[in-house]
């Protein structure tokens, strides 16, 4: 058995004796194997592994405040391996976070517990973004430390001067999404990002031999990071390699070797400590072994008081920002920034943008449309910060006067993703999350499926970022199946808490903006067409008619004999359609939908009056799926079957009959036409 | 202007001069950028700037015959910078392939044309993959390149013996799923795997180093590469590189270092030679500066001579193959390898082991139920060849007896891939092009996120791949949101040409395998629960009821009061509620519909008497999107309506309602209960 030392409250932790950095680290495992037997559900090895790691960092850089989760200036300490989440809640329990009380640890994995199966932002104090997919917590933090920089260079070291640092597996940089990444974050230089590896070689099948040979220091030195290898066990190896990676203008990965499932008697080194409660007898051995006496759950005060101070090296590092910010003459710009507050005149200003359009009635493209939007709500907010997956020049994602960020050179507002669509989506919700810039970012909507792990992580933590997907349907044309999405749209759709605009002229593109950039809970998607359309919103309405996901766009001229529902660019199909019936005698409403979600939140009345008691077609160039919800039983849809093809535009609309004719003869099965 | 030498013929074209290297290069460039001109569409940029590298490959190393563009042991070349697809339809022009005559090069992305914007397998010859979403053509050679390994291990070097080439761009390597696929290749030592790095450093946006500075070769050194840097111009080089990069033991990548747009004489070197047709006077200029005085698809008879080498080469190799394989006492099995026939007892096999399901009637998950259809499969057929990304124990997908493939030895069956989701979804893509074999791979379903670019190809590609999908809803329990499935159905469903099931016992799991292998040209999702699932089949059917899409599962007793809809794990739900509603004096009907896509192929009488006329209540732990089109206007569902949360699977369905009383609740609200 270990003997204790005496309290050690007045010593600044660095300077703990090794045998209390192992209790501290010992503290993180014993929580983190009785919260998970507790649960009979969990991975204690990750947490058992990396105590030493974490016990390094926080205890001696990490600059967190517990009392003021959300302190701006707090470094951001990201777990990639989100499995390992009782690390987390280990050291957030012992930093004393409000939330995170020992009747917490107890309930890991319970239903309404803050200690859920995988680290959730917004759902428990100091997690700051949602892992568990593996290489999201990577990129995303990729996103905050560029976040960092970015406001770093807008309101200077006073304000903005902290570290970004992530915990991350084997998985995490087995997935492609690492690439992308490191690949960014080593050419942008965000020298103020530390990955800790947790390089334990071991995964769920067994050895990570079974299915890499990569040689990982040397794949990040080719991404153009600082490298570094330690013993994950050392306490001072750790300490003094993250020293050194601090100092460095590139990031830096430290490879921690370690052994998952440290402690446990028979388990650890092995993928039996991964995934599983490791049972009472390992349990009891790997007390023994780490001579950790304390009943479960059960932490002693010497060691409750070391992990005290890191909160309070905190609090007086949080105090003395407090005191600069108060004396900053940037103070309102930088807080109105990270509170995302758009300026007091920025509706009046977009309303007096779209009266113009209205006026003029441009028959541009919606992507052209979202970049004359772009190019008044990027003049009238320093917020937004742009950018594309190499395709700026498609996407139209790019405004006049933005610049560019570069390696180094954080003052600008538009980011060259490179073709990294996935790195993209994840960086975008990192800046969101941050928070101090709104971002949106380019691909084409086909592409969304390179996106989806991220874009999914979006919608669950509630986040705004704006997603610019053009080139919408087969209407992109010569490009081919593999470039014309069909089953996107639902994809989207079928995504809960995300906003899926299709908008059909240059009015609604300026609405669905205006509903995106206010939308602070909710991430969306624009879907743009390639190919020009006619402005139909000729008269200036000073409603956001957008904002109720579908209206009557082309009321009936007495009864309404059939509606016509559509969305984007086949809105304006249906308004052909509707001349032709009506010369058939035949009374059509058309009804514009360009999201769906915010129509299902109006009331039963309004959608009941909006969709008529007639019988609908529904025109859309994409898949069926999902449409029956509008266009009932008996309705009819004009769309896409199967996969598109190669061909210009024009023709693949005639090709694949989504055309002013075939919705007229949908109607006219449905109903009486002379 | 260059002078033309005699005609070559009787020459091998290695030891043809360099001028008429120059000019079979040149007539790739010519036919390239007169095809974009004429389309007023494409990329011209791609193709002139590696005509010489595919001229140094075509002429002296690729083993094909146009005239038997299936013959087995071909190389397969794979264009994974599909965007320069005039490249490759130049060279199959001049090689002679059938399909391509001039008037297809004409008629470049125009409807019905062979010549797509990308290329398009099985719509064109010589066409290995479809390639366009960046990195899948790399990904997806792994997999061929894979295949050809496996089937040599099988059948011996007579048979099998050839080369997997892939020509790739920057954006290709700068994709997430780059990473995965050489990781693997690199690992399992694929040495007869050689990729051409189209190292142009020009991407869409620009150069390159807007957006990277890694070191490729660095970087695929660290993932076990040999690497190489030639000039891209210069045949010499390039035919030595490649014949280096045969001889090791390792997949090489050669760095091509090219100018994009070679011999246009103001956009060469530049992003205004990528993506847009060069214009009239740019292409006088570069035919001037390339000594290419022919008019527009004219190709003169000395270089076309040169380009018939490599088809009279293969055809010889072709010939000698077809002796050799003539006289293999592997013939039969070899063929009906390739042509991927399930032995002639196979459904009787699997309709033995299902009368013996539906009599033991097990209650297990029905990812087990899987891994026993799996047992009996695997042992019936060696075609089939298993693996996981890193969840073998939780997707089940081994089974007794299958060797795992390790570096460098490739006789086993089952494959570890890693934390890679997507590479594994493309390489079971490269596995089914290549054929030989029926792949399948498990990951938990929420995780087709991280897949979804190869499975789309897949669908598109109507290739036979499984998808082992298992953790398919909350029931998967504590893992939390990130880790359960809502939208995932739906949004597999919406995919065109893509079976997903969704099987509620251990009969219906059996039933759903049976279906997905003799499903030749269309790939399937196996969508598996995690928890325990009786069986209520448990009477035998000789006709596979899944086969139908939907059934009446449980009859009711007199007349249809109500319909209840369920799929997977909830079928158990809709039996319980029909015994309640039994209770209430209401008859229901229970309906499983393990397969929406077979539904909807069947009779439109079958498909009415199946959901009846009765009012409807469907029940899925999912997203009701989609659900419209079976339940109607006045249907009822019963399911989630946002994301998951983090507890033990039985206190998550009461959580979110999805119960037998919720749907009795639904029921009711419907029709008159007691």
């Amino acid at each position: 058995m270990l003997t204790r030392n005496a309290p050690t409250s007045q010593r600044p932790p660095q300077d703990l004796p090794e045998v209390l950095h192992d209790d501290m680290a010992n503290a993180l495992r014993a929580l983190a194997m009785d919260a998970v037997e507790q649960a009979k559900s969990g991975h204690p090895g990750m947490p058992m592994g990396m105590a030493d790691v974490a016990t390094a960092l926080f205890s001696r850089f990490v600059k967190i405040d517990p009392t003021r989760p959300d302190w701006y200036d707090r470094d951001r300490v990201v777990l990639s391996a989100g499995h390992g989440s009782m690390l987390l809640y280990a050291v957030n329990h012992l930093l004393g976070y409000a939330d995170m009380g020992t009747d917490q640890l107890r309930r890991f994995r319970q239903l309404g517990a803050v200690t859920a199966g995988h680290p959730e932002h917004g759902h428990t104090l100091g997690v700051e973004t949602t892992t568990g997919p593996l290489g999201q917590g990577l990129a995303t933090a990729v996103g905050m430390a560029l976040a960092e920089r970015m406001l770093n260079a807008r309101f200077g070291d006073d304000l903005v001067d902290h570290y970004t640092y992530v915990i991350a597996g084997d998985g995490c940089l087995m997935e492609g999404i690492s690439h992308e990444a490191i690949d960014l974050a080593g050419h942008l230089k965000l020298g103020k990002l530390i990955l800790l590896w947790d390089d334990n070689g071991i995964s769920i099948d067994g050895r990570t031999t079974l299915s890499t040979s990569t040689d990982q220091l040397a794949r990040f030195e080719a991404a153009g990071w600082d490298v570094m290898r330690v013993d994950g066990h050392a306490y001072h190896a750790v300490t003094d390699a993250i020293a050194e990676a601090r100092g460095t203008e590139r990031p830096t990965l430290i490879a921690c070797r370690t052994t998952i499932g440290f402690g446990a008697p028979t388990k650890a080194g092995t993928e039996g400590a991964h995934g599983a409660p490791l049972g009472p007898d390992e349990i009891a051995g790997a007390r023994a072994r780490l001579g950790w006496s304390h009943p479960p759950f059960e932490v002693p005060d010497d060691v409750r008081e070391a992990w005290a101070h890191t909160a309070a090296r905190g609090r007086t590092a949080r105090e003395a920002w407090e005191r600069r910010l108060s004396g900053s003459g940037r103070r309102a710009a930088f807080e109105a920034a990270m509170e995302g507050e758009l300026p007091a005149d920025f509706d009046e200003k977009l309303d007096a943008y779209k009266r113009e359009l209205s006026q003029s009635a441009p028959k541009v493209a919606t992507r052209k449309a979202s970049e004359m939007a772009l190019g008044v709500i990027n003049a009238e907010t320093e917020l937004t910060v742009g950018g594309s997956a190499d395709l700026t020049h498609s996407n139209l994602t790019y405004t006049k006067g933005l610049m560019p960020v570069t390696p180094g050179n954080f003052a600008g507002r538009y980011l060259h993703y490179g073709i990294r669509e996935h790195a993209m989506a994840a960086v975008m919700n990192g800046l969101a999350l941050h928070r101090g810039t709104i971002p949106y970012g380019g691909t084409f909507l086909v592409f969304s499926d390179y996106a989806r792990g991220a874009m999914r992580l979006s919608a669950l933590m509630g986040q705004r970022v704006v997603y610019v997907l053009t080139h919408d349907s087969i209407g992109l044309g010569e490009d081919g199946p593999t470039h014309q999405p069909v089953e996107h749209l639902a994809m989207l759709r079928a995504t809960p808490n995300l906003h899926v605009f299709r908008p059909a002229d240059a009015v609604e593109t300026l609405e669905a903006w205006q509903l995106a950039l206010h939308a602070e809970r909710t991430p969306s998607v624009l879907a743009l067409s390639r190919q020009n359309l006619p402005t139909f919103r000729t008269t200036h309405s000073e409603e956001n008619l957008t904002g109720y996901g579908a209206y009557v766009a082309r009321k009936p001229e007495r009864r309404r004999d059939v509606t016509l529902l559509a969305t984007g660019s086949e809105v304006e199909l249906a308004f052909k359609a509707a001349d032709m019936l009506a010369l058939r005698g035949v009374d059509a409403a058309v009804v514009s939908m360009p999201c769906w979600e915010l129509f299902e939140k109006q009331s039963a009345d309004y959608r009941r009056a909006v969709l008529g008691t007639a019988p609908r077609v529904a025109v859309e160039a994409a898949a069926r799926f999902g449409w029956d919800r509008w266009i009932g039983e008996r309705g009819r849809f004009v769309g896409m079957e199967g996969f598109g093809a190669s061909a210009p535009a024009a023709d693949l609309y005639r090709y694949f009959n989504i055309t002013p004719e075939a919705v007229v003869a949908a109607a006219c099965d449905l109903i009486t036409c002379a």
